[in-house]
């Protein structure tokens, strides 16, 4: 149908952006190299937080299905470096103990992983030795569905089995 | 309108349940207790995440501003016990090192906040000593703004300043 047709009678409607609801890969610009027990050892700039960050933005193919993005701080200073991985309909990840040069291979794959999952919970054996080892926490995501008023007791089922 | 009137032209649109975007306070209910050095010290069943879960079923108000939800991991084992609160709105933050029995007002108290803000972000000072000393991790919320297909490098402007 042209623009001129003059059969159309529906409004149209104009989208500043695309549709994207693909997860987001959160790095923490902020984030300070630290040693064994947690002491800082960082004090220049750029800190290692924005040094994993740029380097995976130089890394992360143009047709990912993931979208990196800087955050300022994801409260986990002391097993930095730090990413976040988040979208409306899967479980979010946070995970730590990252190395700005040496784990950006890894993350790429992670988060390309939980990109390909449903619900985000990509199967133990699956998942990168770094995000297996320094898995910080993980949150479920608010539910299409609304609750009920009263206090739901019942759990949501998907526990961390890592023999899967 | 009675359900025979004639004039009735609008389909029923019956929603299941009420509209409810309450943030969600998770409590995980496998967290067993641990020492200091992060050692399980509990073998013993009901687990300290369930014995927190049920004692804030009881004492969380029927009209409390949040849901309360137990969940099975939070992958935040070494410094159980763990709570989460999310929102498709706010920050969502994780927090450990909870008490099954001593936290429970401060967690009552430190998530009615979180309801009350725009962004989940409570003003440091006005936080439980709890949430400051047990904060694990947090995560900015999903865009509601659809975000452009090139990777974003703007960080999410929200640190966590601890004098404010």
């Amino acid at each position: 149908m042209s623009q001129n047709d003059p059969g159309r009678t529906e409004p149209v409607h104009h989208r500043p952006f695309p549709e994207d609801d693909r997860p987001i890969l959160h790095v923490c610009l902020t984030c300070r190299q630290r040693d064994a027990e947690g002491q800082v050892i960082e004090t220049g700039e750029p800190r290692a937080g924005t040094r994993l960050h740029d380097a995976l933005a130089a890394f992360v193919p143009d047709d990912a299905p993931f979208i990196l993005r800087g955050v300022e701080c994801l409260s986990n200073c002391k097993r930095a470096c730090t990413v976040g991985l988040t979208s409306p309909t899967r479980w979010s990840y946070v995970y730590g103990d990252l190395d700005p040069e040496a784990s950006v291979d890894d993350i790429i794959a992670g988060a390309t992983l939980y990109a390909g999952t449903e619900d985000g919970i990509v199967p133990w054996r699956e998942r990168p030795q770094i995000f297996r080892k320094g898995v910080i926490a993980r949150i479920p995501p608010f539910p299409t569905a609304s609750l009920s008023a009263a206090p739901a007791v019942a759990p949501a089922r998907a526990s961390e089995d890592q023999s899967a």
